[in-house]
């Protein structure tokens, strides 16, 4: 018997056992897309939907173009405490431009962020916020911008953990993304951070090219500068990408709704509605911080990534709520 | 001799004479991918560039992610004469819509897009566009916008032609998408025409999915009416996808500077400028309208489509400038 024909029968052989046994929960033969999520109902929702929607003779198959994933950044990629990641570059940027501003000592909000006086500086409101992203976000090119932040995420540290901010990324998510990429699925970030603070490295981290990252952003301004076209970035918002501005930055990126959308706060929470409130098959996940020992434990009342609503909003919707603590094996990647 | 052995001499063999002939002006063996488009020094600067970006010997080879062509639409892919699509289905729409609004006989511009007086339309400027784009384009939501355009295209007919306008795109602007696309591109929509007239049937037509589709925008607003969520079309520009609009919305949807531009007008020339500027290999392209016997013959002088800036820049960029009487051997696709 040739090899060929060996191959041959083997095929046959497991195709007419495929038909006697049961499927594994939708996995193929082959080692776990997922080893850092441990098993029990969160897994086995994902599994389950993603095995529903891309089986053939599924009665919910969609396909593969329509096969759109939305991911939260902040507390659902990344971690978030003990602050947002680019409100730590926000401050540093501060302090980096300071000695050209001499006037920033006497003058609010900047004197509040300078001296790291982070009570002043919330009581500040979104109004101090703006100032603040005038100054640090705006003036300069697209460019010039994007230089400044990959070489900040060079060298800036996690305060706690001492790792840079790119190594304080969920191992469980990034199996997740690579998961459904495999499926056929094209993933997105649409979060309330700034579009050109995420795509820098977004890439490199997630495997998400740019043009796949959704955030705020503001205007833009054509230019010829010594006969050099440039990007400006101006100060003036286009899109806070946040709550309600979720939906329509995907409607506005996208052009269609996605099925399947992940997050973990209120902010993610319209996203969400919107995501599963579509026709077919669909899935919503939020991200619970309940794990203080090994990550932060936070929800109702925290500033930062505050679960409320949309926590109660999930028991009616049915999106799958993940227990960092109990479904997480592995949190962050090992270190390298 | 086994047959695996042959063939594996018979790539050798291939691969020796590769070492010694001149390779075809890039394209491999097999079917000339651009059969509509003449041999001469159009099609050649196409055919070069694409080699000299994906083959990976190449001093200027460009890695997949980075391979983005951004093309116009009106009059670069499909037909704009004798009057924008766009314009032909907003004066349609009044008509559709006249009967529940009296008093749009008595009002201008609603009454000369009603009578069909063209000219004193034309005279009405950005404020009477604005005025029936309000009326047309918006107040509804996203997925009712799409039926309707959709269900319009189906029965619309060009005047001229009496084709649908989904005919009327350009044959060796497809076998263009196509030919990029096989060798790695990722290829959008960057045009003047609104997002959301064009994504309905842009990918069953160029092959472009929604989220490569960039166009002037609205703004949208999320909503629950009656539990549902909805995204309602607002009468408030978001971004006006034309001229200087071009670049900026490139960068906002892409994040990435393009490596080849395809226009035909001066709305293109800022999108031509901004993708050609940038460093390594860069192509742009512009379609010169000269065809009055298949197609329509204007530049200069045109309302429409107008090419005179972007012409003489041209010259001094380095952009091939296509014929369409004599680079083109069809214009469109064959009658089904």
């Amino acid at each position: 018997m040739t090899s060929l024909t060996l191959i041959a029968r083997r095929t046959v052989l497991c195709a007419l056992i495929g038909l006697v046994l049961p499927p594994r929960a939708g996995i193929a033969d082959g080692p776990d897309p997922l080893p850092s999520w441990r098993e029990g109902a969160s897994k086995a929702s994902i599994v389950r939907f993603v095995e529903t929607v891309t089986r053939e003779s599924s009665p919910e198959f969609v396909p593969v173009p329509e096969r759109i994933a939305v991911f939260d950044n902040d507390g659902t990629l990344w971690c978030e405490q003990p602050a947002y990641v680019q409100e730590v570059f926000l401050i540093d940027r501060v302090k980096a431009l300071a000695p050209k501003h001499p006037e920033w000592k006497e003058t609010e909000p900047f004197a509040s962020a300078l001296s790291g006086a982070r009570k002043r500086l919330t009581a500040a409101g979104s109004k101090g916020a703006a100032t603040l992203l005038a100054a640090t976000h705006a003036g300069m090119t697209v460019e010039e911008f994007t230089l400044t932040v990959s070489a900040w995420l060079e060298t800036a540290r996690h305060p706690t953990t001492g790792r840079p901010y790119a190594a304080m990324v969920y191992q469980p998510m990034l199996e997740l993304l690579a998961y459904l990429r495999s499926h056929g699925f094209k993933t997105f970030i649409v979060s309330g951070g700034g579009i050109d603070f995420m795509r820098p490295w977004a890439e490199k981290v997630y495997g998400i090219p740019p043009e796949q990252v959704i955030g705020s952003y503001g205007k833009l301004k054509y230019e010829l500068v010594d006969g050099k076209p440039d990007l400006l970035k101006l100060p003036e918002i286009g899109l806070i990408d946040d709550h309600a501005g979720k939906p329509v930055g995907i409607q506005t990126f996208i052009g269609r709704r996605p099925i399947a959308a992940f997050g973990n706060s209120d902010g993610d929470r319209e996203m969400l509605e919107w995501t599963t409130a579509g026709p077919g098959a669909r899935f919503g996940l939020l991200v619970h911080h309940d794990d203080a020992e090994r990550e932060w434990a936070y929800d109702r009342q925290s500033a930062i990534g505050r679960l409320d609503r949309a926590l109660d909003q999930a028991k009616t919707a049915g999106w799958t709520v993940v227990s960092m603590k109990n479904d997480w094996g592995v949190i962050f990647p090992p270190s390298k």
